[in-house]
């Protein structure tokens, strides 16, 4: 996708970015239509700049695009010891409660923390499945969960193709579309970039930019009660730990954990790759 | 609830309110165990305040109390033509993802924006229902709706009284587990306050102050694209309220426009109150 959109000019492959500064807690940077992972990682940095100095920053990140997973930015402001908030818009997904064609994105909410061990980051999508699996799904041929998606007629589909062309649904009904409009506002209304249903799906349109934004919040999370705040945090999570367990589990684990413990005993494994896939990528001569 | 906290000297009657001012757009409100409303009053107040000056605004409470409806706080941000998030921590009613006790309060996420007209206010608890409810129908002697909640045993219940006794569910599971999660530590821990299930019962506990935090973080929204923003938050809400509608909807409401239009209804009309809380509430000589 990333190599179609530069091939078809649609993504600047050597962009302008600059950095506007509002004030000493607020910035905002101009991605250029750069690819969204270089806009996006220079937007976290200074968020990360921003807090350190003010207790607080909140930067914007426009004319960019698609970013990959919030929770790569979470994690680095986590690991400069702040609280962080990531949100980004993404292309027509989801149902607004109400509707029935897509006009949300899957609009994750990112919230990250540290822990003084692993950190915590609940990286969350507003529908109820990602649109990665159901991508996923549909290059491998397989079916999706009941109950996640409609197809473009409005009926509940577990057929992948039959999914992208409808609509997903949101988590919660009413509260996961205001959660996702909330996303949606945040990332796209207030950073001056394309919202409301007119973000550009990265690997169908290739009309122009994508124009997406995103919004980096961070916070000193010693602000208030000093260090004091590291011992509350792991007292917060041995109290959730230690509590009588469901049927099926063995432990209560944090959102950020469970990832942690796969990306440990991946990390000096090779990698799996469906042969589809593979070809794929041989195709594009990147590897 | 307030009048016996009161009377039992757990609440403070008449506190001595301090802001300290740690930045331009920190601050952090002792509240001295006052009824909740005094203290986040005076804290969303502080917000505005700070956020009119730099842009955004980040205030915590502590030692306070059970503030009523977060969107009450947040409406006043937006009439100030902010936009603005409020959390506030809760005593135990949701049982974190993979345990079966309570632990999390039902942790409201609420966001509010000026759009112009009728305020964007999304006020949503991360359990599938209100604990109001469950409490509105224990007293009338009301069936709550079936998968909500389990009684002290786990086990799915109707019945409101069990369902105060056992625990309520989360919205989508590990999501909504996660996002309750994240109000604890940013109005629990992040404050200085009670978290992890140690804030007290408002109704059954009455050993000590509930020392319940409170989070507002205000944000200018024309802070990056000036009065820009108004438009586009129009156009925002016009492009969804003009998509085809899902059946048995006639027309999209966004979060807070209902509310709005029911008080709007309702302002001029007498309050009815059933017998048996207007008893209860001749019983307190409040009226």
């Amino acid at each position: 996708m990333y190599c179609n959109r530069l091939k078809a000019k649609v993504i600047n492959p050597k962009p302008k970015i600059k950095i506007k500064k509002i004030s000493p807690s607020v910035s905002y940077v101009n991605a250029d239509n750069g690819i969204g992972f270089v806009g996006a990682d220079i937007g976290i940095k200074q968020a990360i700049k921003n807090a350190k100095k003010t207790g607080i920053g909140l930067v914007a990140v426009k004319k960019s695009g698609h970013y990959g997973l919030s929770s790569f930015y979470a994690e680095q402001a986590v690991k400069n010891k702040l609280m962080v908030f990531c949100f980004t818009n993404a292309p027509a997904a989801l149902a607004p409660y109400g509707a029935k064609k897509s006009l949300f994105g899957t609009n994750p909410i990112c919230f990250g923390v540290p822990t003084g061990k692993v950190p915590f980051i609940f990286d969350g999508s507003t529908s109820i499945i990602n649109r990665g699996h159901i991508r996923r799904a549909e290059k491998l041929g397989l079916k999706i969960p009941y109950g996640v998606a409609l197809n473009k007629h409005g009926k509940m589909t577990t057929n992948a193709k039959e999914a992208l062309m409808g609509t997903q649904l949101p988590i919660a009904g009413f509260k996961g579309s205001g959660l996702a409009w909330m996303v949606d506002i945040l990332s796209g209304v207030l950073t001056g970039c394309s919202h409301g249903g007119k973000t550009k799906d990265p690997f169908d349109d290739f009309t122009g930019p994508q124009n997406i934004g995103h919004l980096f919040i961070t916070i000193n999370p010693k602000i208030f009660i000093g260090s004091r705040f590291i011992k509350e945090m792991k007292k917060n999570i041995n109290r959730v730990k230690k509590l009588p367990k469901a049927k099926g589990f063995s432990n209560i684990l944090y959102p950020g954990e469970r990832k942690n413990k796969i990306y440990k005993k991946n990390l000096n494994k090779d990698i799996r790759i469906p042969a589809k896939i593979l070809k794929e990528m041989e195709n594009l001569n990147v590897i």
